[in-house]
């Protein structure tokens, strides 16, 4: 065990950098990091063989808590900050008393045939964390983001994701003709179509197209949809989030490949 | 078509209540009011044969979109306000330009064999307005906001929930002990379930009971459910978002109940 580094500063340069990650949801194309709040996340990289540049720690809880030394070992390198600094670098009411420098994954080419899910310029961060969970618990392998979409890598989209991120192959920033790559058949739902989702033929793998929070998916791409289907809402008028709406057709999906 | 009236000062005791009522989550126990921004909420209560004591409208928007007339004309009264006084009213980025002041619906008793909803300290504002949606989508009837969940009718609850509020029986605050008083039978799900939610028998009407979203349901709450399921996860460890799974669960719900 090496022993921990101690920045004393607030104005560290990484700290500096850390609080522009924190409140800009598509810095980290920029600096090429990542900052990790708290034990989940890192815990779930860890989990997947993942690796993070540094542990910063506050010194309050390193003393306290020597639970968190184990999991800030990961690290290559470990900093131990004042509990005050510490504090300036979350945006959440109960700041947790850990972080991780991660880089962010390398880009890379989509896989034609996995089973996918296209985001068609979905807005709501909350909606994306949830999708790429249900994603990554329903046995969806790639989420492609088109551009447009939320940053997949945003903080809050990585907090509503709860370490998904880490199980699935994303792609971002892909205008819709790169999607020409995908072999698998490409599945919406849609108000107006004649199947209803529990009858309809479901191709699987196939890549589930999902669209923006009020408009909907694209026309263009809804065209080539090779099976459009209905959930039917027997409720009346009301229609589903996007990304409920998201749950019910990846946990059908996975219902219909299940062995009984 | 009564002549609209003027609303000239920020000061204005109504918009000094309805900036509080946008600003406090549960402002509306206090106030009695809700306000509703923008135009969709207040076509969906109106669709419901709901009513609204006061429509508030932009001058500009006034003087451009006669659209606006026909809605702001279903509330009992309706006042003009200068645009960059009625931008006060708002907390969203691109604020519309009407809203309406309504009363709080009355609390009502609980239906004991309504198809139900149960949250269980639910804390998310997003969470609690998707589940609502969903609710109202595929044929529940009421849903139950134990003590210590979000306040339904907060501003981000009622955005989240899309009108869906209007087309369900809500009854909050209620302590555990008052679930007594349901009839149908109790359901939720859990991660140690022997049964598969493809396949368990559920029972209809049945009450969804769904928990907090780190603790998940109370186990005092969890032993008196008749039926527990797993929702199958072949992806492996990750788990469901609250909302995304309760989707899931009412869909199943309504998938078994369909008229093939």
């Amino acid at each position: 065990m090496s022993t921990p580094g101690h920045i004393t500063s607030r104005d560290n340069p990484l700290l500096v950098k850390l609080r522009k990650l924190a409140q800009d949801p598509a810095g980290y194309r920029k600096y090429g990091l990542l900052w990790l709040e708290g034990d989940h996340l890192a815990r779930a990289l860890r989990a997947r063989g993942g690796r993070a540049q540094h542990a910063l720690v506050a010194e309050g809880a390193w003393a306290r808590e020597p639970s968190l030394h184990d999991l800030a070992q990961w690290a290559e390198r470990v900093s131990l900050l004042p509990d005050a600094i510490f504090k300036t670098l979350s945006t959440l009411e109960s700041p947790a008393p850990i972080g991780f420098v991660v880089d962010v994954p390398p880009s890379q080419p989509l896989l034609p045939l996995a089973p996918t899910v296209v985001l068609d310029r979905l807005q709501d961060a909350g909606n994306v964390g949830s999708i790429l969970r249900s994603a990554a618990a329903l046995g969806v392998q790639q989420v492609i983001a088109l551009k447009g979409t939320a940053a997949l890598w945003s903080p809050k989209v990585l907090r509503a994701g709860m370490g998904a991120h880490f199980g699935l192959r994303l792609i971002e920033g892909l205008e819709p003709s790169g999607l020409s790559a995908l072999e698998v058949p490409w599945v919406a739902t849609s108000s107006h179509a004649p199947s209803a989702l529990p009858d309809a033929d479901l191709p699987w793998p196939c890549a589930w197209v999902l669209g923006h929070e009020g408009r909907g998916v694209d026309p263009a791409l809804m065209a080539r949809c090779a099976v459009t289907v209905r959930i039917p809402q027997p409720g009346g008028e009301e229609s589903l989030n996007v990304a409920a709406a998201a749950a019910v057709c990846l946990y059908e999906s996975a219902r219909r490949r299940a062995v009984p």
